[in-house]
């Protein structure tokens, strides 16, 4: 079993970024500058291509600690960020580019499906060792409740096959904006804790029905789908429900 | 031009109800017992054979009344309630039950339609006479913004074609749970102001597909779908967007 290795912090707006290694995946924790003792944690994923501090990530990790006093974790997945490439990351980038500069919309889809689908089975046990060794952590703990805060497209594409088989996970926000693949309707169909599922509405992309069909396919008794005009660049989000984490996880310990 | 012609009034729990009439049409108006000098209007449709004043209506109103401050007027729809039937309204009726104890859904869902388009165009005309008469009244008057506050079912297909030609509905709530037919497919395509739309998601007796047509079709650029699991009649809304008529009608004058 790996441990946690620290690697540097900073601290900024009352947020302090841990950077880490578990055995050989970084990730960083975001927590309250005040103190978390065993406050909920939340697991983010960022987008294809992207990593673990792209802007919006960090943003909404920030959010999420400021707000409700969590603690937030983001990993680099696969061949992302920080993390070598093998020759699979390489050719899957170069079938990518290659079918994106030609236009060919359904090789786009065929290979970011397969990718998709590696770069999951790749990541979930990834995830599955680093929240073993963060649960080692004193300040984290085995007692906090744990959800996963999602990320549309790839963290989604991870999240929804780590939260089947991942009982420490109570809660999930997953999102459409990405190829579904027929593993994924599978995984969604052995999820079986409250999901709140955002879906741009317009993703020239992305095949709504396809996202349609992954929502339907949750077991969960509790889930909500949630869809505003836009891709999944434009979208600006109205009316969400901005407490479907806090609902499920609690309160963090040194909020107000 | 019709007037309101008051009937009787009754109060409980801070809120008083007025019933009246406006031509041959009866109505109710929900308003806060404290006083509702000029505060926004919110218009509520009843589901299809229920009336103004059915329990799911009724409590609806009475919250939108004491947690905005708002007033609420219902109707009864052609043939509903209080109001007499006519041969069309007989024979619709006659037709559905028919269907429905033959078991034959098709059959059910082609009266519906077609009964559901007659009754939206019989009703919308009422709506607007009811409120120009409303406006009349100094409580109301012209200055107080208007939204329509659905209901699932008959209260949708009525709301989409009335929103659709009146301009003094500023904010619409609708929601799936009936048949949808193309005359509420191209009178969606004429609502340009923001939509919340609600959507049972497992709905045995209804096309899950025309609803998304249907919210695909609303020219707003402010929508939002919301669906959760059961059908309408079990449906257990979770992390709805109950602001959502408070964001953009304001707040009534009397509340806190």
């Amino acid at each position: 079993m790996y441990s946690v290795h620290f690697t540097g912090e900073t601290s900024s707006n009352g947020v302090v970024e841990r950077d880490f290694v578990v055995g050989e995946v970084p990730g960083v924790l975001f927590s309250p500058a005040s103190g978390s003792d065993r406050a909920p944690l939340v697991l983010m994923g960022h987008g294809g291509g992207l990593h673990k501090k792209t802007p919006a990530l960090r943003a909404r990790a920030h959010d999420t600690v400021t707000t409700w006093g969590y603690t937030v974790v983001a990993l680099d997945a696969p061949g992302h960020g920080d993390r070598p490439r093998t020759a699979e990351d390489e050719q899957a980038r170069t079938d990518l580019r290659q079918a994106m500069m030609a236009g060919k919309p359904d090789q786009v889809a065929s290979v970011s499906a397969r990718y998709g689908a590696s770069l999951a089975e790749r990541a979930v046990p990834e995830w599955q060792a680093t929240l073993d060794a963060l649960q080692e952590l004193p300040e984290i703990g085995t007692g906090a409740p744990i959800g996963y805060g999602g990320g549309i497209s790839l963290g989604t594409a991870i999240g929804i096959p780590l939260t089947a088989i991942e009982p420490r996970i109570t809660a999930a926000v997953f999102g459409g904006g990405f190829v579904v693949h027929e593993a994924l309707i599978e995984a969604a169909r052995r999820v079986t804790v409250p999901v709140q599922f955002l879906l741009p509405w317009d993703d020239e992309h992305v095949d709504r029905q396809s996202a349609l069909a992954l929502f339907d396919a949750f077991a969960s008794e509790e889930k909500t789908l949630h869809a505003n005009p836009g891709d999944h660049r434009t979208i600006r989000w109205t009316g969400l429900d901005e407490q479907f984490l806090a609902r499920h996880l609690g309160q963090g310990s040194v909020v107000q």
